[in-house]
């Protein structure tokens, strides 16, 4: 059976490509990064609902608090996290304008840990739920930077692993419908940077979702106010 | 002052690119890494002596013993050590003939600290002294990788860091030889995979060093047997 190692933070995003990979028929083997985020206790407990709906060969955590060291992010504690009132705010971002959540290439890094864990399982393939467009101008989410690593790991890996990015040039919106036409369970998701119980629905991802059910027409199932 | 972080593992590669890097005038930020070898603690105390030696503004050691979950390698305690007998049997090793001292992707996984460390204290460069044709058929240290990983970085990173191979595409000797112009200190340096006193002789990593200093007609200052 054809392997994949997925990344899986516990979102919407990694539940879509989980059931991507799903319906390709992979073996699935689910990697989570604790990097010592606020809300890692609830990301973590989507990470193993998602795991075990979609009944994943197996999974793993990886602890990589030493990120905090290298540091730089509101996310691992270095500041407070920005809360962005104005949908306007997030869609003006410019390249030269990365938000203060940045962790420095933490996509990268990410993905040399999937890359490593694909190599020891033999696996064909890492998908990772990046978007290029909506991911507030991340350097390590552009398209170019997944297209030339993949001409580096045909060279740089054993198995010339490919990594694969199918979230890349969609909207959140276009993410919604994807993932409801593959039946992923959103309500086992979480995406609040800030709160564990509730989301707060004032932090960019919060946001970012928000408007993602919306444009889609669609019903968060973790939005409890019913808003649509 | 321009800035570089450079991957110093305390060998005698790791020494010639310090040397290297001073050399063309950049502020030095050092970078070793604990995976938790049978030498680390000789191989980190040639880490601060070199860095020592180079007056360096900052070191930085990351403990990354989650690589034996990762796992597959005698170099972090999965099997013995190979000994090799022969150079032949070094030398004679193909693409398809991956040493039992591998860590999956290893060299990525390295990098990517580096270049968020990188990306953190705005460096230009990333030195690591990878060398393809004596570096045991690790993919990770084929100069392709490299030369398309620096297209991915001048997208994915903010500060379009490169990575700087200067070793790639030397041989041992040649190493020795650039070492000992730029006046590198030999003596501080340790490669043995084995021993932390007195190396042993027999692993690769000393057979590969011996050869050096004999084929550059050297005389290796840990080697106190004067068999030159």
């Amino acid at each position: 059976m054809k392997k994949a190692v997925i990344v899986v933070s516990g979102g919407m995003d990694s539940a879509v490509i989980t059931g991507t990979a799903k319906k390709e028929a992979y073996e699935l083997y689910l990697l989570h990064l604790n990097y010592g985020q606020l809300t890692e206790k609830r990301e973590q407990k989507a990470f193993y609902d998602i795991s075990k709906f979609y009944n994943a060969k197996e999974t793993k955590v990886i602890d990589t608090r030493f990120l905090r060291d290298i540091g730089g992010s509101s996310l691992v504690g270095d500041g407070a996290i920005p809360e962005s009132k104005s949908i306007v705010n997030i869609t003006k971002r410019t390249d030269n304008d990365i938000p203060s959540t940045y962790v420095p290439f933490r996509n990268g890094i990410i993905i040399s840990f999937a890359v490593a864990w694909a190599e020891k399982i033999s696996a064909e393939k890492v998908f990772i739920g990046v978007i290029e467009a909506d991911s507030s101008g991340y350097p390590d989410c552009r398209n170019g930077f997944y297209r030339h690593l993949n001409e580096a790991l045909s060279i740089g890996t054993k198995n010339k692993i490919i990594i694969e990015t199918p979230l890349i040039h969609k909207t959140k919106a276009d993410i919604v419908r994807l993932g409801t036409k593959l039946n992923v369970p959103f309500e086992l998701t979480w995406s609040c940077y800030q709160n564990e119980d509730i989301p707060c629905g004032k932090c960019e991802s919060c946001l970012l979702r928000m408007r993602g059910f919306k444009q889609a027409g669609i019903k968060d199932p973790l939005n409890k106010k019913d808003s649509l």
